[in-house]
C-alpha cells in the first residue's frame, strides 16, 4: 500500500481560518436569528476600483480576439507587469525586473519557497505568525511533533513577539538558516523600524541566513521610520526574499496576484557550492507554475497608472482611518490594544487574562462579533485577539457598540 | 550558510520547453529573415469563444460592484463550478462535487500531488512522458542521480511506451506506489483502451498503488473503445486521481483553470493507518492554494451551458481535423507517424533512425519548422518528434510543404 507523507498527521486537522468559520457556522446553526458581525475578517470588503476594473475588463476582452488573445504566459509573469512593479516599487533599490516573479498570491509563495531549501534547515518563525509559515514546514518535515506541554512544534526556533518588546522580533542567539518575518505584522500590526530591520539584515549577513520577508501589508505603513521594503536596508539583497501581494493594497483577494523578489546576489550552499537561488526558483516556477491569467496581470499593471495610484491610495486611506477608529474605540473601552497605525490589524489584549479562544467565544456568543483568537497564530498569541479594519464602517461601529455593551460582563 | 535542497542540481538546468524556445531564438538571431513555423506548439492558437468570453467579462464586471464582487474564494473552488463539472463530466460515475478540486492548471496539480506521498515512495513514470511528472519527483528527492549511461534517473521505475506495444504502457512486474499515466498521451497521442485501463486499475487494486491519471486531452478522444474518464472503470475510485484541464478543451491556456478529482474512497497508509487522502489534499490546498480568480471560474462554468458546449465542440472538431490532416500529410511523405486520432499530437518517427534532436535541428535549420524532439520526453522518445495540431491550418499546410521539400535531403 502506498505510504503517505508521514508528516501530514502532525498538522492540525483544520487550517486555522477554516476553524473560525466552522465555529461561526455552528453559532448560526444554534441561533439562526443572530446577525454576526465579522470584525476579524482578513478579506477586503470593497469592490475593485473603476480604473482597475476597466483594465480587467479590457484584458478579458482581448482574450476573445485572434489578434490580441494570450495563451501560455511566461511563468515569471509578463514583462509589462514586472516593469510596472519595478518602477512603482523598487526604483532606487537596486532591483531589476528579472528579479521579480509574478505569482498567484503571497500565500502560495510563502508556502512554497521553502522547497528550495534542505529539509534539515533550521527554521526560525516569529510567534505569533501567519500559520502558513509553520504549516508548510511541518508538512515538509522540518519540525518534530507538536508538544502539548510546550505548546509548539519541537525542532524549530520560535522567535517571540511580545508586549515587552513592542511585538518587534529580535534576532535569536543561535543560527537559523531560514527566517520568516512579516512586517507590518499579521496579526500584531507592528511594523519593524529601520533600526530593527538593520539588526535582522546584519544577523542574516553574519549567519548567512535567508530572510523570507512577508511584506503583504507594506502599503499600510504610515510611520516614517518603518521601511516599506527590506531592500531599503543595505546588504539585504544578499540575504532577503521579499514577498508582496496586491490583495490588501488594491483589493485583489479574489483575483489572486502577488509577487516575490529574488535578488540575483542571494546565495546559499548547494551541495557545498555557493550558489545563486534565482535560477533555481525560475526553474521551479517553469516546472510547477503556469503563470497568472493575462487579464489579471493587465489589471495589476493598471495599479501603477496615475489613475490607479489615486484610486488605490484613496481606498487605502479609508482602511487606514478605520484601523485608527477601531484602535481608538477599543482603547476608549479600557482595552489594551496595539497595531492599527501601520497595519489594518489591531491586536487587542483579552480582559482579565482570559484565554484567547474563550474571549473569541464570549464575543461570538454574547455580542455576535467574530474576532480571530491570537492563540491560532502561536503560543505567544495567547491573551490576544486580532481585529481587522476591512469591515464596513457601520459594521465596525456597530461591532464596537456591541462589545461595549458586554464589556462589563467580561 | 543556508543549505539548498540538494536535489536541485539533479534537474537539467532548463525546463525542456524553454530549451526549445532558446534554440528557436538562436536561429532567429543567426538568420533574422527566417519565418519560423511552429508545428510543435502545445499552446492553442484560437481565441476564447464568444459565450465564454461573455462569461469572463461579466464575471469581471461583477468584481467592480459592491453587491456582486468576490473576495477570497473557497480553496476548493466555487460550488457552482464544481457542480457544473460534476453534471457535465461525471454524472453517472459515482463522483460527488466535493471530490472535485478546482485548480489553476493541470501542471501545478501534476507537480504538487506528490507532496501527499512519502519521500521513499516508489514512483512509476511512463517513458516518454510530460517532463513535469519526473522533474517534480527529482526535485522532491525521490530519484537518484541522472545516469548518462542508462539515460535516465536511477531509483524510479520507467514504464516504456514503444512502437511494439502501440505506445500503450503495460503495468510493471514490480510494485510501484505512485504511477503517472497520461491518456490520451502527451507526446505519443495514444489513448488507453478500456481493456488496457482495466489492466492498470487491476494492477493498482492488487498492489494498492495510486494512479495519477493525467486526462488533460480527454476531449480529443474519438475512438469508442477509449474511456474519457478513468472512473468509467470499476474499482478506479479506490486507486485513481484524475487531473483535467480546460486549457486544450476550451482554450484556457492563458486563463489557467483545471480540476483534480480525489475520490473519498482513495486510501493509503499514513504512519501505518489506512487513511483517506481527500481530507489531506483539502488541508494542503487550504494552506497553500488561494483559489482560482472568480471571473475565471465563471468563464469555466460557462463551458457547460448549451452555448458553451456547442462552441467548444466546434473548436475541438477543428483541432481534431487538423490533427488528421497533419497525420495524413506526414504519412503521405513516407514518414511513420502515430497519434492524431484521439489526441492533438502526432508522434512522428525520424527518418533513417536519425536522433530526435538532430531531426529537430534539421527541421529548424532547413525548413524553419519547429517540432518537439521526442528525447525531451524521455529515453524512449528517442527517434521521434512531436507535432501538434494547434497551429493555424495555413501554417500546418505551409509547414508540411516545407518538410516535403527537404524530405529528400534527410
Amino acid at each position: 500500500m502506498a505510504n503517505l507523507n508521514p508528516h501530514l498527521d502532525k498538522l492540525s486537522s483544520y487550517y486555522f481560518f477554516q476553524d473560525i468559520d466552522q465555529r461561526a457556522k455552528a453559532l448560526k446553526a444554534k441561533d439562526p436569528q443572530a446577525i454576526l458581525l465579522n470584525l476579524g475578517i482578513g478579506d477586503i470588503t470593497k469592490p475593485l476600483t473603476p480604473h482597475l476594473l476597466s483594465a480587467l475588463c479590457s484584458g478579458s476582452q482581448e482574450m476573445g480576439d485572434k489578434n490580441t488573445f494570450h495563451g501560455y504566459g511566461p511563468s515569471q509573469g509578463y514583462p509589462f507587469l514586472r516593469e510596472a512593479i519595478l518602477y512603482g516599487e523598487y526604483k532606487d533599490l537596486g532591483i531589476s525586473a528579472d528579479e521579480i516573479f509574478i505569482s498567484s498570491g503571497a500565500k502560495g509563495d510563502l508556502a512554497q519557497l521553502q522547497e528550495l531549501f534542505a529539509l534539515d534547515s533550521r527554521i526560525g518563525v516569529t510567534d505569533p505568525a501567519y500559520p502558513v509559515f509553520l504549516d508548510a514546514n511541518v508538512m515538509a518535515g522540518r519540525t518534530l511533533h507538536w508538544s502539548e506541554e510546550e505548546e509548539r512544534y519541537r525542532g524549530i526556533v520560535t522567535i517571540p513577539c511580545l508586549e515587552e518588546n513592542r511585538f518587534l522580533p529580535v534576532p535569536p542567539d543561535m543560527t537559523c538558516d531560514l527566517i520568516y518575518l512579516c512586517s507590518p505584522n499579521n496579526p500584531t500590526g507592528a511594523a519593524l523600524t529601520r533600526q530593527k530591520l538593520r539588526e535582522w539584515v546584519d544577523y542574516a549577513l553574519q549567519h548567512r541566513s535567508i530572510l523570507l520577508y512577508d511584506g503583504a501589508y507594506e502599503a499600510y505603513i504610515t510611520s516614517p521610520d518603518c521601511p516599506r521594503s527590506i531592500y531599503e536596508i543595505e546588504g539585504s539583497r544578499e540575504v532577503a526574499i521579499e514577498i508582496r501581494s496586491f490583495s490588501k493594497s488594491a483589493g485583489f483577494t479574489g483575483l489572486r496576484c502577488s509577487y516575490s523578489v529574488i535578488p540575483k546576489n542571494l546565495r546559499a550552499s548547494l551541495n557545498g557550492q555557493e550558489t545563486a537561488l534565482h535560477a533555481y526558483w525560475k526553474r521551479r516556477q517553469d516546472m510547477k507554475f503556469g503563470s497568472v491569467p493575462y487579464p489579471i496581470q493587465k489589471c495589476a499593471a493598471a495599479i501603477y497608472s496615475p489613475e490607479g495610484q489615486a484610486e488605490v491610495k484613496e481606498r487605502l486611506s479609508i482602511y487606514q482611518q478605520q484601523a485608527r477608529f477601531l484602535l481608538d474605540g477599543l482603547k476608549s473601552m479600557g482595552f489594551t490594544a496595539y497595531g492599527g497605525i501601520d497595519a489594518p490589524y489591531v491586536w487587542c489584549k483579552t480582559p482579565e487574562k482570559m484565554n484567547s479562544w474563550d474571549f473569541f467565544t464570549r464575543l461570538l456568543e454574547q455580542a455576535h462579533v467574530i474576532s480571530v483568537p491570537g492563540k491560532g497564530f502561536g503560543k505567544s498569541g495567547e491573551g490576544y485577539v486580532r481585529f481587522s479594519s476591512f469591515a464596513d464602517p457601520q459594521i465596525l461601529a456597530e461591532g464596537l457598540l456591541r462589545i461595549k455593551q458586554i464589556v462589563g460582563t467580561l
